[in-house]
Formats: structure tokens, sequence, C-alpha cells
């Protein structure tokens, strides 16, 4: 762990030259004042020890990096009945698109598009109120992470709530299809709190190290999910999990992986360690330009790959 | 070794009972010919040895597996260059789609669907005369797979010459936006003679076994690729090997992975064997059916993953 | 008039026989509890004189005709203007796709199908409170058939907002790119009630007598709209007037016209008659099926045609 | 006629200051070779007796407006039957789009995109060799025309031929659906001839003529085709004749009318006139800028109006 320390400090001060490039998300207003110039690695091992380096101990907002907890929760309830009501394939298009919905009927294309984390939404509401299912979500997330003090920030879920007028559209459109099953309001309500997540780097690779761990948390012992499950949430990752940059992060980076509009990027390799890296300014696609920078580095040094 | 043999055959066995299933690919008149009770599984280790059952030393038609190996030899001649021409993101599209290709100006999705490996035929074409551009694939694979006895079938090519209008509609429209620089007779001409590559399975985990052990050939120790370029094409494989089906691959098998309409698969295990599989009948995709099933058989009992 | 009296009543007794043909829309549940059996026809000449037939003073549901009365209006009060804000091209796609939206940028095709109606309704609400836009469309519309008795269902008006989750979805998409200026809820409010307004088939062939008549009522002598807007919101009802299947009218019948999935058609001869019909059973795009074939049959006796 | 001959005199001084703007056709290089100050307006009355101003007796391509003959010609030939193997609903795309073709099966959107056009040659095509086919178009715009000097220029097809891959990709496409009947090189020969017919606007407006009488030639007394004929080929020229820009046409001109990327406009006045203009600089969708604005310009004078 001594020379990946060495290494991740290393990235950190190669990156700092080009801060300036690339563009924090400002379509949620409390995301847009971000500071750009934050950046953190933090890696955590089969061990489950953790180094990390920059601002690694500062909360950052994960937003669709939550959608990895909330599919792993959902399939854990409903296990591959999931699929029913979303697809498991690259979509091709942006987070937000709507295209495809209209030509396949409202069943989303997957579960890491905005239209298909509402669906694990809707599903992980089945039985409950919104909060209950917002407080399970949070608790998975905890559990996984081994720490109770993560907690949802809620201006960041209300900003998204008055701003999200093309998730209100996502969610409007398939409810029209009968792929919703609860009032929008409820399930969005579910959504955004769930992206309203906060995080640091360093609570984040230890969160995420079950995945690459066979679906068990090294510190805890606990077995978050079944070894086949995490190598299938590992597969959505790697063709999903950067929208229509997947192809890209897995030809650059060659790991699973999933991306946020704050800046996080979660990556796994599995049977070696979890990655979290953060730096809030986004490439044209909505993924960290810094962060993907920073993990097409690790791996060249590492020789870490899923291939 | 033996464990493996044993597996095999069992699945083999298995899978007779299904092969009623699916439906051979009836476009190409010569491949609509073809026994669809044919079944061959093939593997290669990273000491070079193979294991086989079933129809293991019957040739048939790689088709579309033979992207794999033109994309390798293209990325040797003009490296990342050849990224300005095709990307490299999944299409979320039907194999011979043309949607796509108008809203991205002539620009395929990726080197994997029918657009993009006549782009890659295209680049090899560059200074050769088409039946020179051909040889040199040919001779590629031979190289991989250490037998210079495979062969192009050329009633295979005739066949999809005189019926392949949509791929002629293909080329023309990238022809149109400049994105291919010969004759399109010339080109496809290299393209439909590279699909009528013929092998059997034995020969295709052996000419693929190099993509699993870092880029050399096991046995003639010659690196045919580097070990960087070995990942990424095990990385465009995953995500964009099986056309509109990629995800569901992946999510089943976590391989990466290639099919053709021929009924082959080839698969590779990073650091552990390549597979090859054979069975004529497809699924609504274009994928063979039971191999995809004989693929999903070997990783649950190996435990082989990508992830 | 009174041999196209003889004419509609014929045109009325040829076509009971095919009344169990087309399907009343089910959508919105209380259109779904239309007698299938009604049927009217009414109209309007240059005098001011109307005949009909049939169910012709029983009020209808006359939904998206509403959206000649809506463009009219809103083409008086920001003129040309309107323009920025919805395109006036036919959209080649069903009444409520939101395909298109994605690709334009929020910007409808044109206002006669949902999206744009809907920007329309938008455009109205400006300065006002709902119910002040709802009230100054129903005039308008009164004004034009020189009818006060002309009224809104409520119930219609509530079930459209209870089941629109697609018109919901196009507003919030809408409002996404910045096409929508008011809350979605009052904006939709005002679309749903100018929906639900109900007339007669006399008192809608006397409603749209004005676009045939140069943008006049020949009976108040009142100048609705000018010469040149009457004729281009005929131009709009004849290219974008029955959504994808606005050809196939324009071939068949050859006049403007405007269809409602309540079953009505409002239909305008230049220079000689206004005509409605109602029959509630659709064809396949949306459009009554018998009242598109009852204007068949009077134009081919009439020789009525824009041509 | 004499006012007109003064109009149109007025309107041809008029639009001198506007003919830097638009752009010829550069994609053909037979038609770049243009000079973009070239103007002619001519217009046919139900007499017979036509005037004209500018260059009025210069040859131009009539290119896609040949559309209209062809389109003439094989509804007489196969009548309505046509209609199962072209649409007739505007497309809301580009001239030579072919995304709606994937989504519809290979049946074109209407007889006016390039697409449908080709497959009317297609039609025409049907028991005879290229020449004759071509023959018969000429024949019938000559009778039409009443004039036998109207010839094909070569060049330009040849021109077109060389260069126009979209066309043979539309085909090729079309072809793997079944939807062309003949070799791809006969019909686009036919295709590309058709385009390539060469008249001065005089000629132009003599041909259409029949369609704004009926049918009839005023001056042979022929009927070309027959009233009600007539009549559905103004509704498509007036739904479709502009491509994605024909809801713009009706709307600022509101007369069905068929332009080229020659630069040339045919517009219908039923009951009173034909209209050809000919400015060769195009708008952005592929229309003639000048000569729709002349057009604007003489129905706001004439009061001319299909509305």
């Amino acid at each position: 762990m001594a020379d990946l320390k060495l290494l991740i400090d290393t990235v950190r001060d190669e990156l700092q030259s080009m801060q300036h490039q690339g563009k924090v998300a400002d379509y949620i207003p409390e995301l847009a004042k971000i500071d750009p110039r934050k950046f953190a690695i933090s890696i955590t091992n089969m061990k489950g020890e953790t180094i990390s380096t920059g601002d690694d101990n500062e909360r950052f907002s994960i937003q669709s990096i939550s959608k990895v907890f909330s599919l792993a929760l959902a399939l854990g309830k409903v296990g591959d009945g999931l699929w029913r009501r979303v697809g498991r394939e690259p979509s091709g298009s942006a987070f937000n698109s709507i295209v495809q919905l209209e030509h396949e009927r409202g069943i989303p294309r997957n579960p890491f598009i905005n239209a298909g984390a509402i669906v694990v939404a809707d599903v992980l509401l089945a039985g409950h109120q919104p909060r209950e299912a917002i407080a399970e979500i949070l608790r998975f997330v905890r559990i996984a992470a081994n720490d109770d003090t993560i907690m949802i920030d809620p201006a960041v879920a209300r900003s998204e709530q008055a701003t999200g007028f093309r998730n209100f559209a996502l969610a409007n459109y398939m409810r029209a299809f009968g792929n919703l099953h609860h009032p929008i309001e409820l399930t969005l309500g579910v959504y955004f709190h769930q992206c309203a997540i906060e995080m640091t780097a360093r609570q984040l690779s230890e969160a995420g190290v079950f995945l690459a761990n066979g679906g068990r948390d090294p510190r805890s012992g606990l077995t978050i999910v079944s070894k086949e499950r995490a190598r299938r949430i590992n597969a959505v990752m790697l063709t999903c999990g950067h929208y229509d940059g997947s192809g890209d992060f897995a030809y650059r980076v060659g790991l699973p992986g999933k991306s946020g509009v704050g800046g996080g990027i979660l990556a796994i390799v599995p049977g070696e360690a979890s990655i979290a890296v953060w730096s809030p300014a986004l490439n044209a696609r909505g993924n960290s330009l810094l962060g993907t920078r920073a993990l097409e580095l690790i791996v060249r040094e590492t020789g870490w790959s899923a291939f």
C-alpha cells in the first residue's frame, strides 16, 4: 500500500495542471457551487485497508454512483424479476434521453441511466413510505461502508426536485406505460434523496469494496451480495456505468465503474481493490474529466484491469 | 485440463435437448444450409494446450468473429488514429442498423457492427489491392492460430456479395460522408472475404488465445499485439461484441466475447483461457443461442469471469 | 342547401353499416363512455346557413379541434412571434410523440400535436390566471360560433388531468428546455380545459365557418381573424391537422381539417363552407374513421376541394 | 395577363438585391457550375397563355420537380396500388434521410423524397429497359408541355451517377427489404436521367398547367390525368413537395408546389394558373430561396391561394 500511496500522490500532483479543464455540472444549482479544484483519490484493498490523497475527507454528492447501491439492494429484494421492468443493455444515449423509452414502450435500457434508476427507486418503494425506502437505501450504503455517519444532503435533494424537469418527464412517460407503480412525486422523492447521499472519497471506496471482493465486506466480514451478483453488477457497471461514454471508459480504464455528476467515480478492480476518485469538473458526456484521467494513470502503473 | 474436458463433454450432452431452439441465419444463402445440430466447444489455456468436444474439427464460417482479428490488425497499422473513423461505444442497435450513421455523420459507433467493420476493412485496404488486403487478414489469423491451413470459403463470400444489400447501403452511406476512401466494391470485397474465413472450433480458440495471454501466443511465443492492446480489444469485445445483446452477454457470461452469424462465439478469460463455441442456431439478436448457453454453464462451473 | 341536406342524409344512411369499425378512444376514461353509434354531419355555408343530420344537437368533446381556436387566438395575441416557440412542419409522428422534442430541443414540430398545443396554451396563459386564460379561449369559441351556450365539461378535464401522464411528460420535457414559462400544472390546466370544450356538430361548423370565409363570420359580420391569417391557419390544418395521417387525409379528402379524439372533425372548404362531422370510433392514427369516410363521400359528390 | 406581367417584372426587380443569399447546390458537380444570379418567372393561365420574365428561355435542370411527372405517370400505370410501395405522408426529414426507411421497413414516406421517387422509378421500369422507361417519362413531360424539344442533359445524369452515394445507399437499403424489383443500377439509371431533364421556366409552367386545370392541358385539350388525380397530386405536392420545409411553404405561399435542387419550383394555383420560378441559390432545406420569396410576393399581390 505504500507504493500505492506514492502513486496516488503523484497522480494528484500531475493532474493539478489540468484543473481548468471540464465544467462543473450546473443544472442542479446546489452542485454548481462546488469548487472545481477539489480532488481526491481513495483505494481500499482486499484486506479492507484504505489509502487516500487530496480532499479525501471532504463529503461530496455521489449522485448517480448511488445507482450501484440501489441496484444491489433491488436485486436483493426482487432478484432477476427486476429485469422485466428495466433492461441491461448500454443505451448509446445521454443519461437523460427519453427517445429510447418511446421506442421501447417505457422500459429503460439499463438501471444506470436516469429512467432506469427511477424504476429501481419505484421497486424499492413497494410496500414502503418514501422515507422508509430512502432510509433503507441509506442503511445499505452505511452497512457497505461500515460507517453510520453517511448522510443525505436535503438541500441537494430539494434543489434537484425543483429543477428536475427532465426526470419528471421521464417518470411521467414511464407511468403512461404502466412501468411506475407509485405516484410520481413519491418515486422521484426517493430517487432525488438517493442521489443526494454525501460521502467522502474514503467512505466511497470502502462502501464499494464488496464488489471487488466477491460480494463480501473485507472488514466486517459481512456478505453484502452473493459472489455471482457482485460479478453481474460489475458487468453492468462496465457496459453501462458511464452513459454514452461507457465504451470509452472501458477502453481507456478497463474497469467496471460508475460516475456521478457530482464528479465522483467508483471503479472496481475485481480481486484487488476498489477506487474512488473525485474531481467536480465534467467532460462532455457528464463524467468526471480528471477523475477518469486519474484512473487511467493508476491502471497504467498498477497493471490493474478486468481484461 | 482433464476436469475441463469432462466439463465441456457434460455441457455438450446437457444442451442436446435444446437443439431445436433458435434459428439458423438465412439471409446469406450459403449459411442457411448448415445443419443446426452441429455443436463444438474448444478451450485453449495459457500453456497453449487445447481440449475440445463435439464437431470440433469441422470448419464453419467465422463471419463477424473475423472483426476481432481485423481490428487487431488495423490497430497495428494505424494505431489509435483508427478511432477518428470509427467509435468504440456500444450501439444499442442491431448489427446492420443505419440510423446511427445518419445522426453521427457516417462514423460508425464501433468496429464490431457491420458499418464499423467495413471502415476497418477500408483502412486495411490502404495502399493495397483487395486481394493483398484479404491475404494480409488471412495471414494474421494463420499466425495467431499457428495454422497455415485456415482458408476462406469463396462460395460464402460470393453469396454475401450477391445478397448484401444492407452492407452496400451502409458502405454507400459512409462513402457519402467521406468515411470510406476506396471504391465501395473493393472495400466490401475485402469485408465479404474476411467474413468468409472458415475455421474449426479448435483453430478458433487457438487463434484467440493471445487475447487471454497479454497479446502473446503461448505456443509460438510470438507477440501478436501488445499487452495493453490485447486488454483494449477485450474491452471492446465486452462492451460491443454481441450487438444489442452485449449487455446481456456481459451479465450472463461476464467475459469479453465476439459472436458471428455462422453460430460461433470466441470468448476470452483473461489470464486463463480462450474459448470457442459453435452452434449454428441463433437467438433474436443474431448470437448463437446454445453457444451462449454453453458459455454460461462453463463459467458457472469454472468460476471464470472478467469481474 | 336542399341538395346538400339530401346528400348528408344519404351519407349518414350509407355509413350506418360500417358502425362496428374503429375504436372509441379509451385513454381518457370519460371519453370511453361514449356510444360509438353517435353520428352527425353539419355544414355551414358562406351565408351563415347551416344544415345538419344525425345527432346534430348532441354535444361532444371537441378535444384537439380546440387547437384550431387556440392557435387563432394566440396568433392574434403574439403574431408570428409564436413561431419562435413552435414549428409549423408536419411531424411524421404520433400525436403524443416525445422523440422529436429531444432532437429539436424542446420546440414542438407544430401547434396541432399535443406538445405544440401545450406551448400555445402557455402563450395564452401569459399575464393571466389559468381560469382567465380558459375563459378567454371559451369566449373566442363562443364569438366564432355566435353562441354563448358553449361550455366546458369539467369531468372530462379532470379525467384527462388524472390520466394524462404523457402530456405531463411532454410539458416537463419542454420546461426543461425553457419552452414553457409557467408552472406545468397551470399550463396543463389550461390545456386540459380547452380540450374539454363541448359542442354540437352544428355549433362546430358554425364556429369554424370564419376560416372558410376569409376570417369573417358571415352571420355576425365580425372579423375573427384577417384573411391572410385564415388562409395560413387552413394551411397548417391541411399539413398538420391529422397527426401522422395528415398526408392521407389531404390525399383522400383534399381539405384543411382538424380532428379530435372525441371523434369530431372540422373541415374547411375555402370560399364555400365549413363542415363538422362526428363519429366517435377512431382509426389507427386516432382520427374519426367514419368521419373521414363521410368527408370523402361529401367531397366526391360536391366536388369540393382545396385543389 | 398584362397586370401579371407587370407584377412578375416588379418581383424580379425587387429580388435582385437579395441575390447574394442562399447557396447553389454543390453535391452534384454539374449543378455547382450554375450562375446564382439566374432568375426567371413564368405563369401559364387556364387559357394556356404564358407570360414570363428574366432568364425565361434558359434551360435548367428540373431535378426533383420531375418527381411530379413521374408520380403522375406511375399512378396512370398502376393506380392506387402504388401506395403499397410508397407512403403519402410528409416525412419530417431531409430529402435524403434514411432513418425513416429503417423504422418503416423499406417503405419510403412519400414519392417526393429521394427514396420514394426511386421506388416510383422502379415502378416505371417494370417490363421495360431503362432507356425505354426514361423515354416514357420524357415523352410524358413533352406531351404535358406540348413541346418536343425538351431534353435530358446526360452530363448532369452522369454527374449524379458518379457522386450519388446516398441515393445508392437508399436504393440498396430498399432492395434489402424487397421494395425495389430491379437491379439497383438500372433503377437509379432511370432516376438520375429523370432528374436531369432540362426545361426553361416557360416550358415548366406550361408542362404543369394541367394540374391547375383539372388534369387537362388547356392548349392541346388533352386530358393528362383525371380531375380527381390532379387534385390528389396537388395534395401530395402541398404536404410533401418541399421536404422538411413543406409546412413552411404551405404557410407562406399556400399553394401546392414542388422544388428541385436546380433552383426551380413549380407551383399550382388550382383553377387559375401554374407558376414556374427559377433561382439557383437554395435555403437550408434545399429549396430555392428567392424562388420561394418570389412566390410569396406573387400570392400576396394576386390573392392566389389554395385556402
